[in-house]
């Protein structure tokens, strides 16, 4: 009896191992007593995430998502990578959308390739199934497409977000955007899926293929949304218009230095979303920080653990030597003066700039430490004392180790 | 100068007849001047009205949109006859409609039949050109489907009636309703329409297919609605289910009884929508009556212009001769009494029913009238002086030639 017990347990403690990584980082599942069902079922599920095939040039907070499928695939679970090619294929009727404009097959096949290559740094290629939307949709009638329609009413589709408060504001709504999360809720029909993955913004779609499994009488998936990442800020979503991401393709020096200038909160967070160390060792760290530990430190693994993935860990030990190098010669610090000089006929003599600047003590001085090669503009050094800096130019002056100021030079 | 001024003037005379024909019950010509500009261009004109495979069985108020259709092809247009076999196949996807099932290719091709043979009563089979929307819908993708949506947006679709209605009352419009009035519309497209025609009630449908003509590139359809006709109590519109019609397929005699029935109003009102008698004689007639004249005769010429129509001159003639003989006979008058009797026990004793009814001075008198012949049942003589009459029934009782009264025995 104790040994059944026992063994019993023994299951119920793995299975709350599996719920608990699941349930890292997200921000809903529904149904989660449904979700349960299906891993208690044992077999591979079916994981579907879809990808808009116009946007292959990713950022983490793109992997965000890209990472808790990669979770799924390491509990054995068969990961179906959706590219919505049908509707790129359609792009924007109306014509209205500068952003979305229709892809061409070439296009498509291409911008999916450059998608693959990167995906494939986090899941693992032979067991990821990589499938088109356009397999089922190009083969649908218009009549199909009514039958479709008829699943759902006016009323439904204005509740989504978006939707509602641009009829209410009387932004024009076309009625092809009423079919497209139509068609996303088809494909979970089509690809007969048990969960379906996306961010908070795509909780209505997700639903929408919920709802339509139960129309064509088929098994319902659950939903899983998982946060969007806050960009560099720490306050805004990452995003290339706002240049707060860090690029799967950045530089390995890139990536270090923008993780180090995170913040210590925003670290913890991505920690939670983008490594893949057990929450367990980060709460670890966390009260290591809170006793005392330089969170540097942290930022450090962090930053190796992101460069290794997307480069190699090679390039994770360099980056990190770079950055020490970096450091010990010098780096400029975050918290330089600031300063606005208005420019002299010709330009500003550097030797007065350099004490308008509060970096030396007069002109002579000036002189003098140019002479003596301690003089560096934008980590350059300076050889010209008689340099005549012109108006428009913003450049961190350097006296010394440890005197900066980024000067301005206005017309 | 004369002579050219002169033969202008008899072209003008000639428009201004034609558009006064085409104007004829009309309820709204969108856009008149481009209807005229389109009549001016001299060629045979595009016209098309289309209609619903699924109730074949046609009244007078359906005829009222295919008389116009006649004077437009007796004016030398091309008719076009769109049977919407696409829409009908598919029904109405959400099931809740019992009054909309998807029909089969089988049930549509004979409804079609039984179509044709009605309309051919009033059209020109040589001049009539029947189409079928599946042609060119059932080849279309649910691609171009998204295609054909884009051009519309959601407020203008819930900018129709019944939709807007609908919405604000929170009755569920489902999706693939807002898809309809796009086939409708892209049927015009299709068929390159230059005039659809309609009734009132579907304006709307209408205009959407000048919308997407123009959105599609091609000469922008005029459209003109024409007023769903009273039914035979002149209130309501006509219609099987409120049982105020004349169908196309009734007997001559049920048409000359019908017609007859009606108010003088209304004759004049059928006139202008079903008669093909030129306005002008009409209008004389109108001002005879005002006269003096006996509406009565007019409502015969009516009648037999209908009969002669939908049957052949012989009925029309034959079903004037009934009805007059009929009429010598001695018919029922319209305004006779209505009583209520309670049942006694086994039954109302016939000779108490006509005294209590006010047809005899009391029951001796009853038994006498019987004997001699004089009472009729319904128009049927009455032999048995000692019948019992069962509550539930409801009998016009006759005595004599001028005595009537409707007597419903109940219990």
């Amino acid at each position: 009896m104790d040994i059944v017990h026992n063994s019993r347990k023994k299951v119920e403690k793995l299975q709350e191992d599996v719920l608990e990584l699941i349930k890292r980082g997200t921000d809903e599942i529904l149904v989660e007593a449904e979700l349960i069902k299906k891993l208690e079922e044992g077999r591979p599920l079916r994981i579907k995430a879809g990808f808009d095939p116009t946007a292959p040039d990713l950022h983490l907070g793109h992997t965000v998502l890209i990472n808790k499928l990669k979770q799924f695939q390491d509990l054995g679970h068969e990961i179906l990578f959706l590219i919505g090619d049908f509707t790129a294929m359609i792009g924007d009727p109306t014509g209205k959308s500068v952003t979305r404009p229709p892809l061409t097959a070439e296009e498509i096949a291409k911008n999916s390739e450059t998608y693959k290559e990167q995906v494939f740094k986090i899941l693992d290629p032979e067991k990821t199934k990589v499938v088109f939307n356009s397999e089922w949709m190009s083969k649908m009638s218009a009549a199909d497409m009514i039958q479709l329609a008829g699943k759902v009413t006016v009323a439904r589709m204005l509740e989504r977000n978006d939707f509602g408060e641009r009829y209410s504001s009387n932004t024009p709504i076309s009625i092809h955007e009423f079919l497209y999360p139509l068609v996303q809720g088809y494909d979970s029909v089509a690809m007969e899926a048990d969960i379906e993955l996306g961010g908070t913004d795509q909780k209505f779609n997700l639903l929408m293929g919920r709802t339509l499994q139960g129309n064509y009488g088929k098994p319902q998936q659950c939903t899983l949304t998982m946060p969007i990442l806050e960009g560099l800020d720490g306050v805004q979503k990452m995003s290339k218009s706002l240049n707060n991401y860090i690029g799967i393709r950045d530089e390995p020096n890139d990536m270090f230095g923008k993780i180090m200038s995170i913040s210590d909160e925003l670290m913890w967070r991505y920690f939670e979303l983008l490594s893949f160390r057990p929450m367990q060792e980060i709460t670890e760290w966390q009260k290591d920080c809170q006793g005392g530990a330089n969170p540097r430190n942290y930022k450090v693994k962090l930053a190796q653990e992101i460069i290794a993935r997307f480069h190699d860990e090679a390039a994770a030990v360099k980056a990190l030597e770079d950055f020490e190098a970096q450091f010990k010669r010098g780096a400029i610090p975050d918290d330089i003066p600031e300063i606005e000089l208005e420019v002299i006929e010709g330009g500003y003599p550097i030797a007065l700039l350099l004490k308008e600047a509060g970096l030396t003590s007069g002109t002579s001085d000036s002189n003098r430490m140019v002479k003596q090669g301690a003089v560096k503009i934008d980590g350059e050094k300076l050889g010209d004392a008689k340099l005549l800096v012109q108006a428009g130019t913003e450049r961190v002056y350097q006296v010394g180790k440890r005197k900066f100021a980024k000067v301005k030079v206005i017309a």
